[in-house]
């Protein structure tokens, strides 16, 4: 029995997290591990922009399973999709698709998922996971850089030789870049290039890949133009300065378009053209890392579209609100010089492409990126004016005009994220002392005034 | 418009691959790497162990998407479930399953998934692909291994610290020993210990981990039972060289119960329960990749349960048949001793887990392992029988008591293929020269018959 429509405001019926959260998560943690457990969810209950648990209690959720639902609980137009022939087949007949795909998958990736293609890109290579899509444009960069060194040379005997014996030249030392409190994953290439917390990488071997630092910019962007274009070119200047005395090529660069779960750190259109005219200058792969930041909450489709850049991004990776994974890219050069180098047994989920071309169909036919930007400059500046009030809970209010991406700093983000979902508002942070908001691409004007009427309960309290 | 029962027989109509499937994978290619592409398939028009291209050509197929089907295409229960509210919910609610699990996740573990939890592992992460099941493994083996080391101390800031900059001890030098000829993935954890073929290696960055001998043993097994015992000796004493002379200690040991992409090569029960006695005197984790042995194909639900060991496997990773992926563990210490170390957005799918309890269910209700075994029993001895009078065209016939986990070598494997793919047998290789039968735990004996009646044609245009 699913509820049809959102309710007015939120509801709190027992403590949070309530007792039936408390004794499944006690149940789950004897074949699981469920430390991590916040609250266990009746989906069934949920509608929309509201996420009720099993005790009962409805939350406003500007969380949205860390950033990855797009157009709401329990959404009409992803349940036909669900419910569709075509998805019930790419459940139940699996297949190796590279090798033997269905004849309705040419469809699925050309009428369907390229629709997404960022501009420029032509090409795209499906996974799983934000994790995983960066692994493979990591592995289409490292075979990118050597084939461009090999200019035409067939592999070497002694190159296979070594390549089994995980040793160079076969296996050679090559790096990618990344920058200070990013986030790419957590498999042993993604988790090489991540830089946020201890948490992530304490004990787990990493390649001897470098980091610069990422731009620390002050808000509002606009009061402090040139000193944060000196920072900025302070950071491209480490990058260079790597790129020319690293103890290895660095063969691709990659960045998000917002630093997010490392606490929302914007940088201008100017760097990141600076940055690609560098890899331009090296022959390094630029891979925007749009796991998070893509899909529209920006306001444009694709973060990255707020850069006007001269040429199109190489490699774009994407997971989270697409509801499926991996890359999308603009150079037929990365497509790997042979057969079978970029492959795996199933290369993705057929029938989270079937999800993701419904997520993209409400996009478009509900103009929903546009739409977000619009209610996005809404909240900013009641954010602001919030902010005016209250200048010590929210500092460095930052995302505006960047959509719904919106962020701050507060001095006790864990009090006040309790404080917040003991209101009836799901919330989540990043970096140190940030405050993110997440809404999906369906929160719309009217949800602002729950949201800040809590935020102002709760920063009344703090004072 | 399914069809709803198996033809009685493989049935060709065009040239193979037709026409439709070369005009489908030449659209295919302006869009994605399509170069792979052996057959496109109209899913809807194959059931059970029977496949029909988008030519009309009908297969028999022993290769199920690279050893991937469990229980045939369009299983009526699998499509039962792939249609149940629950998986819809599953599909357009997805969770981040770690922070917000679903009312139901409980109960898809705890009585779904863990009746595959081999014997003594009582405890399960999932995962979505063998490589990342293998990966996460790995960054268990590394946690645990540090643990030890560590003995309850807190980590260090300068553990923190350079962790952050991918240097030890933060992260540290430590390995996975892998066999040669093993194959465990694709993502950079487990390609560092993949070592079958250079397509998969040249031009990656590895780990420098280290590679022992995998015993090559001689067919039939009981024929040779001495010197195969010696050769396994020889490789356990690599082993114990490795881990005593290796740059870093080996925190884990990965590998395969029979190695398959290597060339279907298989050691007996005491070369595995030594094995596991070695990583017992070290402290090293076990890992034991039942990727593509898992589920049932060997006459026992896990390949491993074959050599009667006297302690549980410390981790058993699954992908493939399992329709899912992830690895279940035996030792409480294997769960991370903080919260969030092993995490991340959608740890598996929920959608995929219903599919694979949908498995599970046909497999234990219709005996389908206990079947397995009796079924590769008469295939074994069917093809033991033509190998006798094609002694040149099947060599080192392999896999006997081990369902239809059955192999041989034979001169010129991709000839075979492509002649017994025209006969209308779909069917695949692995290693140099070896063809290895993967049917599905629903292949019958009624199939044998066009099975070998197909390689007798060939082996007879061969001769």
């Amino acid at each position: 029995m699913h509820v049809v429509s959102e309710p007015f405001a939120p509801s709190i019926r027992t403590a949070v997290p309530g007792p039936a959260t408390h004794g499944i998560k006690e149940e789950l943690d004897t074949v699981i591990d469920a430390r991590t457990v916040q609250m266990v969810i009746d989906y069934d209950q949920s509608i929309g922009n509201y996420i009720t648990d099993v005790d009962g209690n409805t939350y406003l959720d500007v969380y949205t399973q860390i950033a990855s639902i797009p157009v709401g609980y329990n959404n009409p137009t992803l349940i036909k999709a669900a419910t569709s022939p075509e998805i019930v087949s790419a459940l139940v007949n699996r297949p190796a698709v590279g090798n033997f795909p269905s004849h309705q998958w040419l469809a699925l990736l050309r009428e369907g998922l390229m629709r997404a293609a960022p501009p420029g890109c032509t090409q795209v290579f499906p996974a799983q996971s934000g994790s995983e899509a960066n692994d493979l444009a990591f592995k289409a960069a490292f075979m990118g850089y050597r084939r461009q060194q090999r200019a035409g040379s067939p592999w070497t005997e002694y190159e296979q030789a070594t390549a089994m014996k995980n040793q160079a030249p076969g296996s050679p030392d090559l790096a990618i870049l990344s920058f200070r409190n990013s986030f790419h994953g957590r498999s042993f290439g993604s988790l090489s290039t991540t830089r946020s917390k201890p948490i992530h990488k304490v004990d787990i071997p990493a390649f001897k890949w470098p980091q610069a630092a990422f731009p620390q910019l002050k808000y509002p962007l606009e009061a402090h133009i040139e000193e944060n274009a000196q920072e900025e070119e302070i950071c491209l200047q480490e990058v260079r300065s790597i790129i020319s005395s690293w103890h290895c090529p660095v063969a691709g660069i990659i960045v998000e378009p917002i630093q997010s779960e490392g606490g929302d750190n914007h940088a201008s259109p100017a760097f990141f053209q600076k940055l690609q005219a560098i890899t331009k200058t090296h022959g390094i792969t630029l891979i925007v890392d749009e796991v998070q930041t893509g899909f529209g909450a920006t306001g444009k489709f694709w973060a990255h579209e707020h850069w006007a850049l001269p040429f199109p991004v190489d490699i774009v990776t994407f997971s989270k609100k697409a509801q499926t994974a991996g890359y999308f890219f603009s150079d037929e050069k990365l497509r790997p010089d042979k057969a079978y180098r970029q492959f795996n047994t199933w290369m993705g989920d057929a029938a989270r492409i079937i999800i993701c071309n419904a997520v993209i169909d409400e996009i478009l036919n509900k103009k929903l990126v546009e739409k977000t930007a619009q209610v996005g400059a809404v909240l900013y500046n009641s954010l602001a004016t919030l902010a005016a009030k209250y200048p010590h809970q929210i500092q460095s209010l930052r995302g505006k005009n960047k959509g719904t991406y919106i962020a701050f700093d507060t001095p006790d983000s864990s009090t006040l994220l309790k404080k917040m979902r003991e209101l009836g508002i799901n919330i989540g942070s990043c970096g140190v002392q940030t405050v993110r908001l997440r809404p999906m691409l369906i929160f719309q004007e009217s949800h602002i005034a729950p949201l800040l009427a809590a935020f102002e309960t709760v920063f009344s309290q703090l004072e």
